[in-house]
This record gives C-alpha cells, structure tokens and sequence, in this order.
C-alpha cells in the first residue's frame, strides 16, 4: 500500500539565493551558521518549512527576516533531494532565489544565523550542504533569465544610466558586452524611460538617466513582444 | 532550535506530466488511481519517493513502470506544497515532465494505477489532488522550451516531414502557424537533416522525410548558436 507511514519522516525546506547588485560586483547574501551541523560555515539562507506554512510563504519568510524586504523578486528554482544531503535525516530542500536592490536592504543576522553578509559571488569556492551545487544552478538561471525577461531592473535604482545597466548585464553573464550594440539593443525594445535628467555628483561627464517603464512592457508583452537581450 | 522532530513528518513525492504526440494532438498519459484518496479517479501519474531514492531516479522509475522507456527527456519543473494539498499528511511534490514518442512507448498499468492511458489534453478539464495545476505548470514550462530548445524533436519519430513538426508545434502552443515563416525559420536554423527520402503509403503527393541533427546542434550551440522558433 502507498500509504505506508514509513514516509512521513523527511524534512524540507527552502534556501534562497539572494542576489544583490553593487556597482558593478554581483554578489549573494550568506549566512554563517550558528548551528551544527556546519557550524561556523558560510551558507545558504534558509530554514525548514513549518508544518503550517507554504512553500512561497516559507521562501519570503527568510528573506524578510534577514533583509527586511518583502515585494521583491523571488521565484523558485529547482529541488534538491539526493539521499543523503542532509547529515541528520532526509531533507529535501527548495530553492528559491531573489533579486535585492542592495542600497534598499538592511540586512541582519537572525535565529538561524551567527552573521550574515553580502559576499562577492566571484569570491565563493565552497558552501555548506549542497548550497554551492544550489548557488551555481540558481546562477544559470539567472543567466538565463535576464536575457529573456526584465527582471535584471531589480537589481539596478530606480534610476539608472545605461553604462550601469551594460556593466549589470556583464556581471550577471560574465563576459564584456559590446557598448553600441547593448545599447541600440535596449532601446530598440522600448521599455526603458529616458528622464531627462542626468547623473549627480559623479567626477566625469554627467549621463543620462533612465527608469524601466514597467507598464509599458507590459503592454508590449501582451501583445505579444518578447524582451530579449 | 531548528531541528526538532516535529519537522520530521512530512512525506514527498513525484507527479510526471508525461507528453506525447499523436499524429497531430498533444496527449498526456493520465492512470485512473487504484487507491483512496481520489481513489477511481484520473491522476497524473506519481509515487511517493522511497527512503532511498533520489528524485531524478523516482521520476525515471515512475516513467518506466508505466511505459517502459528510460531514455527519454525529463526535466523537473516545480514543486508543490500547499499546506493542505493532499488529504492523508503533508506531502509536497516535485512534478516533472517528460516527453515521448508514443509509438515507441506500450503503456502498462502499475501498481498505484487501475487504469493508464493516454488522454487528449484538451479533454481533461479536472484531475485528483491539484494535479490539474500541475499539468498547466507543466504545459506552460513545455510551450517555453519548445521554442528555445530543440525538444519537440522528441515527440516525433526519427524520421518526420516538416508538416508534421509544424502540426507538433501548433498542437504544442495551440496556435495556427504560417507555413511559409514556419518553414524558412527552421531551415534556416540548419538543425534538420534533409534525408533525401520520400514519405511511404499515403494518399497525398508524398513529402521529403527530414531529421533532426544532434550533432550539429550541439557543435553550433557550443559556439552560442540559440535555437529559437
């Protein structure tokens, strides 16, 4: 019989990669465990899901209790459940990942945590658990996604010169992209509001500045316009 | 602290949304469910994962207890854990799709089915649990990577005539295609292998067999060729 109750003794719960975006480093919110196992070691946010609570739910739990944000970007990635990923039982485990605007967020350690901290993806070579795998895939999809879907605005002020937005798109997908074509790119779709006001304080030539124009993608898209970068 | 036992009562399991193509409809292989709940009524095929299995290996066990094949495309989509989906205890579930070639495939049923069959798409209006959510997660993922991957392949047989791979993807995103762009767009992507054969037994002028080529595929992919349709 299916039902047998030798099932009903695994865990999950979510992790979530949290993406922030500071001048032109991508970098990712770790947590230093306070407890064992993997005690003392960078990882993850994330926690077990409460009997009471659904998934999303749970997802956007972690991050507000660490950043204090709640309407921001978060979507869910993919599941973890290899066997023995977990030293104390099966857990399976959710990831979610999100997109922070890093000047928006003030982040603090929580139950969970002994210390969290914005850390430079480029810098990260081993995690606790399976969050290294968890943080490499979350990364493909990012990748992925932001050629495909504005969401690489989450990361980026309000405001934005198009140099900040090219060296975004660079940081995200790793690799130098052409100056005329970014731009001849990004404003041939027409989702980007030129403002008529330029930078602030900033030592060389002021640029323009530009917001995304949100309600016009989402005309376009329901007509049918797919973004594509 | 984090690990009471309290969380270690859930139970998980895994849904297959398994696509295949008749001639010219989209079918999912659906089994009339053997067991209390929802017991008698049609459902998406699924199981929960034992003790001792990893995800991946529970969805490709689902799928060849059912149909016999195991090497067919299969991809996780999404998880599922609503607080209260499923009657008997918290049970999340991780759904994956798979995509078959239905003449290659003999359906059995297995030991949670009474029943399996292949069912129309669009005739299935309501199925147990929330697995008719599912199946729409699922078909919105397929309609996705349809057009950005070449796995529509994988519905047809080897050997296949570019009406017929027009007929998949209109069934697929169940919209009419213009004959003409649909034509030029995939030849020109230089993925089809023109095999200099001519359809067999038909009533109408027979059309030239086409294959997909993987190799080239993979070679011009690796150069950051984008297969887009």
């Amino acid at each position: 019989m299916p039902f047998q109750n030798d099932f009903f003794k695994s865990a999950f719960s979510v992790d979530n990669i949290i993406f922030g975006f500071d001048r032109d480093t991508l970098k990712v919110l770790l947590i230093k465990r306070a407890y064992e196992p993997f005690s003392g070691e960078w990882a993850l946010p994330g926690d077990l899901v409460r009997p009471d609570e659904d998934l999303d739910q749970a997802a956007f739990r972690i991050l507000e209790e660490l950043t204090g944000v709640k309407d921001v970007y978060l979507d869910q990635v993919h599941t973890f459940g290899e066997v023995n990923r977990h030293p104390r039982g099966r857990v399976i485990t959710i990831a979610y990942y999100s997109l922070v605007n890093i000047k928006n967020v003030s982040i603090r350690a929580s139950s969970f945590a002994d210390k969290v901290a914005w850390k430079e993806l480029r810098s990260i070579s081993k995690l606790a658990f399976d969050h290294y795998e968890i943080m490499q895939t979350c990364l493909r999809r990012l990748r992925r996604d932001v050629k495909f879907q504005p969401i690489g605005f989450e990361l980026l002020p309000e405001k934005f010169t198009l140099t900040e937005l090219q060296r975004l798109y660079e940081s995200v997908l790793e690799k130098d992209l052409d100056k005329r074509n970014f731009r001849k790119k990004i404003l041939s779709m027409n989702v980007l509001k030129s403002l008529d006001e330029l930078q602030q304080n900033v030592a060389h030539r002021p640029a323009m500045l530009y917001s995304f124009d949100a309600e016009k993608y989402k005309l376009a898209k329901e007509q049918g316009f797919i973004f594509e970068l």
